[in-house]
């Protein structure tokens, strides 16, 4: 069929389709390189990067892209069918964003976040904040240039612009919205648990058990709750993460701990979460919007979801301590059901997000919420940042934070360019226990079905009412449509509430 | 600096990487899916594959790059270095067998071979080669076709054209130049052996090693021999291969037989001959013909010496056995020196060019080699060619073909639309005699060295030699240049008569 006789709509799709094949090979080199690729590669593999990136890019944002879009949407037929014009309206939420900045702008954020990373790990190797705050402001200043170009709406603030990218439709003031409520709570909470007179046992929590055996534990465990390993892998890398190309190779990493099983298994647990949803996404629609995951906070609700809602859970632990003993063997079986419960379920304040307990982690990422709502909006100063991170601890962990490197230093993520990602941490943690709320609601004896290793029932009802739609609904709208309500703390604190409470003997 | 400012060799080598970083890309989606890809990847990757495939060949083929190849040949300054010439001259030679071919004919053998390799696997299992004929006649019709555009000197033939694609400047004359003498030679070694009295100890390969112990053995070989794994790897898939994205990053295989450690460790030794000619391209001319293997003889070369030259020699059992307890354990000191030299040595008659040893496989090449030239020729009608086979088996190697399985249907490469490539193999061989005697005239002590583990020498003369040129020599100069004489078959009978008859007690 020559390209004249297709339909606007299969001419936008092959569009689409051809620049998500490069864009996932990239993935795949991504992948590599975390996981595979010899250290001599780096170098060559950067450039090779780097030029489908640039290939990629200019097509997303070629007139040609443009046209497709703008026929499709003349097509009175087509967008009649309403994941059709779900489907374009993504499609023209990309090529704004593609668009909308000027390549200088582009190229000025590559270059300084790029270095801007070099000197945020020196810095934090020298707990020195002083070193990277002129890198940070220049961030900043690049980022309030960015928000700029893609404009917010008149209520809104420049926030709101960057938290779009990871979060469609994400506002600070619906992010303090559900934040405000729920921060009280878990302060409350945290403060009761750790006056209890009964401290569950975190003796689990440092015994050996070899990486061979916690790497077979780990993919039991994965493939149990519904990972498909024809279709996906689990390997090791420095830092876990689920890569891949589409939903039928999904690449997901974990890392092990000999000292602490409950390291990998959260951390399986957790990105075999985002592995079943990238599963669950249909292959009809790959490479179009309809094809892909809608937005970090929901894929991190998966991840929550089947980490902390699943793996934390009673019934889960009731199925998976009695296999404990053939899968890591040793004397593992001096470990009651109970001790390995509540050694997945400790409750303890640090300074460290990425090593935080199910309830204290949300409060981390109010802190960050917080200081970049403020650095963005105007009304606090880059260098005034560590005063600020160390009185927000005080107030909200009850913490004394010794240093910046293990303060305001220890996250990537602002000498990477990213302002307004890390409220999409607590989102997940919100809608995960939102929708699971609704699952237990519609599917009767789920949470005891755990205990049988039934997991299925879940991950089906995750594939119908999540994966399966891709980016048609925005976050909010989906949350609404599954749950029936919108997003609120509720869920969040009657999950953490139910389940620490008696732990704690409160 | 913008493009005008760059002279015209700079444009060209710019325009060459961008394309090399696209085609090494896909090399690596190869890799990825021969190693590592899980089953549910196959369609995508496909897709992937083709459509970076035909970016890197619109690029390869287009008015740009032959309009910067010609500013270069018209820089009289530039032209007067000959390392420039020779990158110029190479790729001129790539331009011209890109866009030689009309499109319709590339198309129609992409589509035809795809179809004929299903064809064939299915028609071998069935041992039924008429089942295949009418598939092989249509690629032998476009494979004159595909000659005829590409063209051939006035002295020569068709098969020329398609053997120069792969051995760049071979003729069929010359293949045969040196084929001819070698034939009666070879059969006359390989009956003296067979009626001999003495027959060397075959029992080591049968004896059980764990693929575990077999993966650390070969490892250990490989970097003994000189494989740099800061630069490349070593993984496992059905088919042995050697593949990676360039110098930095050369990805080989190799295959595990618990019965047998001489498949491994040769195929090791085989790979580890690619991965260090790989490793030996210069980085500063990585992505220009200067950074790239001249052809698939001379890699063959490597590889044949690494496995054969070194890896069947007594200097080198002299060095690997006293490891063997060590490292593969059990009862394997009941073994002697002489028994594992001899189990890698033991030559015997056979259908299956694979598993054919280092002095009958020349044979099953030259069968191949009579066929092709004659069906490309005209003198023999595809349906003639299981006759024909059976006719060279018995004269060749003496043996009764006893069916297409085991017969003409045993080989992929004519189902891919690959003719001429045989030849390379035994070319191969040639080469890696001729070069290994030049090696040992210029390092004295070189084979002693072996028993002492000192394989640097060798790689080092052939990295300099050899590995550092690129494609800067065609293969018949470099012999000369290499060696002082043109290629002859002296050098293959020297070390096949030195070693086999001593081992055979004539």
């Amino acid at each position: 069929m020559s390209s004249t006789a297709l339909s606007p709509l299969d001419a936008l799709t092959i569009h689409l389709q051809e620049t998500a094949l490069l864009s996932t090979s990239n993935n795949l080199l991504d992948w590599d390189q975390e996981t595979t690729m010899p250290s001599g590669g780096l170098e060559w593999r950067a450039r090779q990067q780097a030029l489908i990136a640039r290939i990629v890019h200019e097509r997303a944002s070629s007139i040609e892209r443009g046209d497709l879009i703008a026929s499709v949407e003349a097509d009175r037929a087509a967008m009649a069918d309403a994941a059709t014009m779900a489907l374009v309206r993504e499609a023209r939420r990309d090529y704004e964003k593609a668009t909308k900045l000027p390549s200088s702008l582009v190229e000025e954020m590559a270059k300084t976040s790029s270095m801007a990373k070099h000197e945020w790990a020196e810095a934090r190797a020298a707990s020195d904040f002083k070193r990277f705050a002129p890198w940070l402001e220049r961030l900043v200043g690049l980022l309030r240039a960015q928000a700029d170009c893609y404009g917010f709406s008149s209520g809104g603030e420049r926030w709101d612009a960057l938290a779009d990218l990871y979060e469609p439709g994400c506002t600070a003031a619906y992010v303090a919205g559900v934040f405000d409520p729920l921060r009280p709570r878990l302060q409350k909470l945290i403060a009761d648990l750790g006056s209890a007179r009964v401290q569950p046992s975190n003796a689990f929590n440092d015994y050996f058990v070899s990486i061979e055996k916690q790497e077979k534990l780990s993919r039991m465990v994965a493939e149990s709750i519904g990972f498909d390993f024809n279709r996906g892998r689990l390997d090791r890398s420095t830092h876990p993460f689920c890569g891949g190309t589409h939903c039928n190779d999904v690449r997901m990493t974990t890392r092990y701990s000999e000292r602490c099983v409950n390291d990998a298994l959260g951390s399986t647990m957790h990105e075999s979460g985002h592995g079943i949803y990238e599963q669950g996404l249909p292959f009809s629609r790959i490479g179009t919007p309809l094809g892909e995951a809608i937005s970090l906070g929901i894929h991190e609700s998966q991840s929550r979801m089947w980490e902390n809602q699943v793996g934390r859970s009673r019934s889960f632990w009731n199925w998976l301590t009695p296999r404990m003993g053939e899968l890591i063997g040793g004397d593992v079986s001096r470990f009651s059901q109970e001790d390995l419960y509540s050694a997945a379920n400790v409750v303890e304040p640090g300074f460290i997000r990425v090593e935080a307990d199910e309830a204290t982690y949300n409060l981390h990422v109010m802190v960050r919420f917080e200081i970049e709502r403020a650095v963005i909006g105007g009304s606090l100063e880059v260098a005034g940042i560590p005063a600020e991170w160390n009185r927000l601890y005080k107030e909200l962990l009850g913490l004394e934070v010794p240093d910046d490197r293990r303060g305001c230093l220890q996250d990537i993520h602002w000498s990477m360019g990213a302002m307004g990602y890390f409220p999409t941490y607590t989102l997940g943690n919100l809608y995960a226990s939102q929708f699971f709320e609704a699952a237990c609601e519609q599917l009767p004896g789920l949470v005891d079905g755990f205990t049988r290793g039934e997991f299925n029932g879940l991950r089906e009802w995750l594939r119908a009412n999540i994966h399966a739609h891709g980016r048609r609904f925005a976050p909010a709208e989906l949350v609404q449509q599954v749950t029936g309500k919108p997003l609120s703390a509720e869920p969040l604190m009657r999950h953490l509430e139910g389940k620490l409470r008696p732990l704690y003997g409160i």
